[in-house]
């Protein structure tokens, strides 16, 4: 394939990662940050030290504070930013960026305030523009140490979508396309929900059963969630559902878990905040998830305790009982409807 | 509720793990064991010294080394032994038991020669015979000290399904019912040749990616297969599909994963088989996996490429980059047929 050249905005772990994957490909990479000092450290010592210690920039990453040199010209705009931080970036290229650069979001996060997944952000500035999610069970650690990683692009357009395949797809980063915008944006906002649960789990002293519990159940609701907002069951049975859902829960990387944790143990919601001294994106998400449950009508048993816990001082153990004394119920019937069973 | 009386034929840490938890609801247990050596120990320590150590039988267990006297006259028939020994034992109590007797079977695997099912195994050696399948993510040891856990119940007709959920159902043990028989007996039978497979990776060293990654894929084959024998496939996406397949690839309880690990590191079978000196069900489950792909025409490129390294001594680096470089696909165009997908 012929070499590309593709805008990163964002010089966190993972857009660092991910500009790695692109420059050894041979593509020409232009990473942005917002942040003077830490443009003037990382051209010095061509690492990025703060978010991805360890790996060298490749010679094909160029850097940028000046985010209209950064986007003008690109084929690319990958976008690895905070999803609260993504409307104002696209306000700032709106008179830049043209209808041949195609946007790829790989964060992870709804709008909070207005519930609004990236591509409806990226719509109500942008107006119709070529857009694809990537999304996946991908720590940057490993991706930056060449170790496989497998991940999923969907877009609309099947084109796009297999465009961005071609982009990153290597030896050891394996791309699968999907068509469900809606479900890929969902599962990677939502699960940070349950990954915050699995940390509440953990933090109480429970164990594998009742975290693997948790997991199945809670992507299950989302799923349930995701359907009733136009996203397609089987991608929450996916890598971008469950595959990162497993990832996020099970390692201590996730911040959300180990807020999960502290919560568990007993501390606060403010106690948690200020230990963690960073944003928890599922305690945010827990809200808006409860939010949309309740606009769409749809039954979260586990987010609902989930809340209780953050918002309602509920302390986890009756959460936790609540939900293992609830009705005793089929484990399908919600999923597949009565006539299909046939008992 | 009404007490029962159960026989729990196997004391293994899953046959006194769940005979607790019947005992513990006021039920009687009649707890066989084939051993007279174990049986002695046991009535001696009221404790499960070799496979639950730490936990003291309940009062209302009573220990029987005589099949006869174990299975006569109670109200189910719990089997939890390993699924090769199943026939044998079946044939010992057939003139005993009766159709009053419910059979559930609690322990995971196929009858390897024959490649069946046990509930058919059951019913060639019983004829029409009321049946359960108690399966899902559960390792016994946390079950033991009453830790959260979820499993699911599986029977052709909803009364014996109902009943054998209420029968264990409690605050810290909840039973779902599920009307898919096949699909649960094949879920807890296939999942090992996957935490076989995620063993390999951890043993070739790579990361939490790729093992979400093989979970993720690998219960997606496995549902391939489980769905073309008649199960369906959001069994597969709950409790006992991802659900079990989780706790098995993340406990370093799993003899299955353990082994992979071995070979992963480069062991020969012999080597690995020697060094975990037990029956490792996922080696075997490999074949019978691999075989049944055939039989059913149905694509699994992990199994395929497990087996390979097993019995075609493919080095594991080699199977990896096979799996990575196939051709570039659709993530879900095997499950949801092509008219549903809008592209």
């Amino acid at each position: 394939m012929t070499h590309s050249s593709i805008t990163v905005l964002g010089a966190g772990s993972w857009g660092t990662a991910l500009s790695l994957i692109l420059a050894k490909k041979g593509h020409e990479v232009k990473l942005w940050m917002r942040n003077q000092e830490q443009y003037e450290e990382m051209n010095r010592q061509r690492e990025n030290t703060k978010y991805l210690p360890g790996t060298q920039l490749h010679e094909n990453i160029k850097l940028y504070v000046d985010i209209e040199k950064a986007v003008k010209g690109t084929d690319v705009v990958l976008l690895t930013i905070s999803s609260q931080a993504v409307r104002g970036v696209l306000k700032n290229i709106r008179s830049i960026i043209t209808r041949e650069q195609i946007i790829v979001n790989a964060a992870k996060g709804l709008e909070a305030n207005t519930l609004l997944r990236i591509s409806q952000v990226v719509e109500e500035e942008l107006g119709s523009h070529p857009f694809a999610v990537l999304s996946g069970p991908s720590h940057a650690e490993e991706v930056s140490k060449d170790i496989p990683t497998t991940v999923v692009v969907a877009a609309y357009e099947r084109s796009v979508a297999e465009c961005i395949q071609d982009l990153f797809m290597s030896s050891y980063f394996r791309v699968y396309t999907n068509p469900d915008v809606i479900g890929v944006e969902l599962g990677g906002a939502l699960k940070n929900v349950i990954a915050f649960g699995a940390g509440i789990s953990d933090g109480l002293g429970y164990g594998d059963n009742a975290k693997a519990a948790l997991m199945t159940r809670g992507i299950r609701e989302i799923a349930r969630l995701g359907s009733a907002m136009g996203g397609k069951l089987e991608t929450f049975a996916g890598l971008t559902g469950i595959g990162d859902l497993i990832v996020t829960c099970t390692s201590m990387h996730s911040r959300n878990r180990r807020a999960g944790i502290l919560t568990g143990q007993g501390k606060s919601l403010e106690e948690t905040l200020s230990e963690i001294g960073m944003v928890v994106e599922g305690i945010k998400t827990t809200k808006a998830a409860f939010e949309l449950a309740k606009q769409y009508q749809i039954e979260m048993p586990i987010t609902e305790e989930i809340y209780s816990i953050l918002y309602k001082d509920i302390p986890p153990r009756v959460a936790v009982s609540n939900l293992m004394s609830r009705d005793r119920t089929h484990e399908i019937e919600d999923i597949v409807d009565a006539e299909k069973i046939n008992w």
